[in-house]
């Protein structure tokens, strides 16, 4: 198409409409060499694209220790929790036997860009023996594996792979100058960019993922979650220590330690995202999802933490939940324990102040996550206005912030108008809305929801692309009423439909400010944007 | 106020308006007699109301088991759970340390007009030994209780009850003109009818529970849950050897052990409600809730079903579901394995055709349960026209039906208009309704929702007084849509509210023809719905 403009066959409209957004994701992500013939152990559902090779691990510690030695690995679960989190920032790809295309293995594999497939239902993963079996064939720990994740398919052997170009200049490993795909690449989307309104952010949570995303074009961050910080290195145990603390003095000495961390990592996010804004969501998982379930795991922390092992086991029970999507999470928690909302609000502020003291430009869009009422809301803007205030008046600088709320709950949409007289922003968290709206739960919908879209029931699978008819009614309600009574609200969305092309058409529709998703699915935006400018003239 | 009436200080309508419709409650229910002081071991959630006095049984097969034996019990558990159903039928009562007032225990105790105490936190109950501890005191299995669910008080001991006289004369014990109490309820709940428009319906699953629905003015049952003939006696195996068979024929071969017995269910409650519509639900919980999880249980069923208990074990963890609410039930099971539908849907025709050969009036009604798309409810309703034309061809009767469904899921509301084209009516399942739109699970709430109440954040349990800003916006969308498409769709609904008196208010004022609520509580619902017409006049 460029060639086309170049020969003045076409316009740069005309360019950018013909090229399909979904199409740059080859651009993006490595490739198995199309040169190497092999045929697939198995085919599971592209959850996330790239192709990697690594030798097979069956746990997230096991994913670490091999790592750190500098083996490739590929991390292989039944599925994976968020206890799994180092073992796939430790694996080159992850492959799961359970789970749908949203499931936590996809979505953090996405976010990370990095290689996923997902409910393999050929493998048969016997964690005990530490090995898998697919028809027959059996891999252990060891051997090598490579994924095609751009197409499910599975491989036996370390088959070779080739990274993309456009990867390869955005990284700085080679210069844009030598790589006429680049070139091909960034023209295109310079074009697309001057004909999109939509804006596009990403949704990274570490100073390494936002420089990823600013690489990519990202005009923000729509969503940094906070949780993810505390699972890294030792902060879990901190984590910990807040969670099994007796009262609130115990909570809050454990809180205190966590404050420097979350205050470093905002700081860096701030630095690497100078003058563009920074939408940092509250701590939003339910707390067990922290803990250890038993084992070797539960021992050590009883130990380290000097709790007896019957009382650790009485709380990880007492938190057990019987639906945890719909339990003791997101906001319900800062208002429990509102040290918690404290803590975190004053990382913010803390790191904000630090970062302007830098010259930075610092601009945070602080979200409260999972409201239904505006009560809810009020409740968790009152601790973060009066530790905002602590803060500056202590460090004497004034920092420029916004508070807004995730509409990510029926009720949040169908009350927007009560919700925007106290929040800024609104940022559509699609894929909890589309469970919510649905009633369908995105980690137990893979045993049904394949047959429901081959048989027609559903058109699309509605955590891919965002359903119209009832989540987009809702987010319309929620644009037109919240716009009514603060016409300059802020509006979004953060869901994983950030990146998928139709989605983002609809969105522009919509009328929202911005979409954000992954940083590897940021150019897709781009174009998608674009493409719905272009057929909205 | 009758006696103002008889003297002619004011009129019918002004004595109905007088009585509020909660305080039936203490005309139906018995009562610790008021003579007897004591000092209360704990207090709970007071889940349903009622005095019982039994000795404290640990697990529902002992219940059985004492209750057989003559034994009055009261069923005490962390949390129940469907396979404590048996239990808590053999059970004049059940304490639960967990959960909240909308929890499992809650609502099938509420259900059975059965007293219940729920979320009584100071009880720590010790399955191993067979007995929960207080503050210091025990009670052993065996050990004497009295329950007050009126207030949620738990006495040691054997307390004196007071039995209600409106329900020994209901149920025959002795007669009305013995009785000016129940003379001066009844006379006042006939006024009530007369001016009310909404009609009231009772949730029944048996013939049992049907009489007593009917005794207590039903107008029909709005709910009956056909699960729950599922777990009786040796049924139980039979719904076990469907969800383990390998394959459909294996699936066939169970499902028709189960016909006979629900057939045989449906006339009998046909009978009961001779001449008044029953609806009733396809099954609806996932299949997990029938299995053992695990122990003596597993291994005897393994035997029974001459399954391996590797092979169980592994179908039991297969089925297991990261949040069930969201999960494989509702339509989403009838879709994935259609002869279950189709096999409900024989049993509810064959039953209508054999009352009918016995002179009684039969006006069945099916539910679908948990649609979120048209394409779900036709495929469901395809399934059950195919039933109904084989089972009237066979035996060569012409059975009136309506095929409707719930409306419980946000997006089946926002959707209503495409549901209404096929749907003949809509039942509000309020109770998922809420949960879905608040993003909030029953059974986990109890952690913060007393908090959320008690601080303001929420107004009302929204699980026991219907929210009528977000809920029943969704609701109103669905009325007025619905209806658009088809005037004459018959609306009502069958949660928990439905006996609720604000809740029914809002009912009437959104226009729904019916409620339907516990059979103990449809003389309220009676006296509510007559306030609410009174109010809009």
């Amino acid at each position: 198409a460029r060639d086309m403009v170049a020969e003045g066959l076409i316009d740069r409209n005309e360019a950018v409409r013909r090229v399909p957004a979904g199409q740059l994701d080859q651009l993006l992500h490595p490739i198995i060499d199309p040169s190497v013939r092999a045929v697939p152990l198995c085919v599971g559902l592209p959850a996330s694209p790239g192709a990697a090779s690594g030798v097979a691990v069956f746990d997230p510690d096991s994913a670490e220790v091999r790592n750190a030695a500098g083996d490739a690995v590929i991390l292989v679960r039944d599925e994976t929790t968020p206890e799994d989190f180092h073992g796939i920032v430790a694996a080159r790809a992850v492959l799961t036997a359970r789970g749908g295309m949203t499931s936590h293995a996809a979505v953090v594999a996405r976010g990370m860009g990095k290689c996923a497939i997902v409910g393999c239902k050929d493998i048969e993963v016997d964690l005990e023996h530490r090995r898998f079996s697919v028809d027959g064939t059996q891999i252990c720990e060891g051997d090598w594996l490579t994924l095609d994740g751009a197409t499910g398919r599975v491989f036996a052997g370390n088959l070779a792979t080739i990274p993309s170009e456009v990867v390869r200049v955005t990284s700085g490993a080679i210069t844009a100058a030598s790589s006429p795909v680049y070139q091909s690449y960034s023209e295109l989307l310079g074009w697309a960019d001057e004909v999109r309104s939509l804006k596009v952010r990403a949704n990274a949570d570490t100073p390494r993922d936002a420089r990823i995303a600013r690489a990519f074009g990202a005009e923000g961050i729509g969503l940094c979650r906070t949780e993810h910080m505390f699972f890294e290195g030792d902060r879990i145990t901190s984590m910990r220590e807040m969670i099994v603390a007796r009262d609130e003095l115990g909570r809050r000495r454990a809180l205190a330690k966590l404050l420097p961390m979350q205050r470093g990592d905002f700081e860096g996010i701030f630095e690497a995202m100078n003058g563009l804004p920074v939408t940092i969501r509250l701590l939003d998982p339910p707390l067990h999802e922290f803990l250890p379930h038993g084992g070797e795991e539960g021992k050590l922390l009883a130990r380290t933490l000097n709790v007896p092992r019957s009382e650790l086991h009485r709380i990880v029970e007492s938190l057990r939940e019987s639906n945890p999507m719909l339990g003791h999470r997101g906001c319900r928690l800062g208002i429990t324990f509102p040290e918690i909302t404290e803590m975190q609000g004053r990382a913010i502020f803390e790191a904000a102040v630090r970062a302007m003291r830098r010259g930075i430009d610092v601009r945070p869009e602080i979200m409260i996550p999972l409201v239904s009422t505006v009560a809810e809301f009020d409740h968790q803007r009152a601790i973060l206005e009066e530790a905002a205030q602590q803060v500056m008046g202590v460090m004497g600088e004034n920092v420029d912030y916004l508070i807004g709320t995730m509409i990510e709950l029926p009720r949040a949409a169908l009350t927007a108008d009560e919700i925007a007289r106290s929040a800024q922003f609104f940022s559509f968290g699609t894929n909890d809305l589309t469970q919510t709206t649905y009633g369908l739960s995105r980690d137990d919908a893979g045993r049904f929801l394949p047959a429901y879209i081959e048989s027609g029931i559903f058109g699309d699978d509605p955590f891919q692309v965002l359903d119209a008819r009832g989540v987009g009614r809702l987010i319309r309600i929620a644009v037109e009423e919240g716009r009514r009574v603060r016409p300059d609200l802020k509006l979004g969305i953060c869901g994983e439909h950030g990146g998928e092309p139709r989605s983002v058409a609809l969105c522009h529709q919509m009328g929202l400010d911005y979409v954000s998703c992954s940083p590897f699915r940021v150019p897709i935006a781009r174009l998608a944007a674009a493409h719905a400018a272009l057929d909205a003239k």
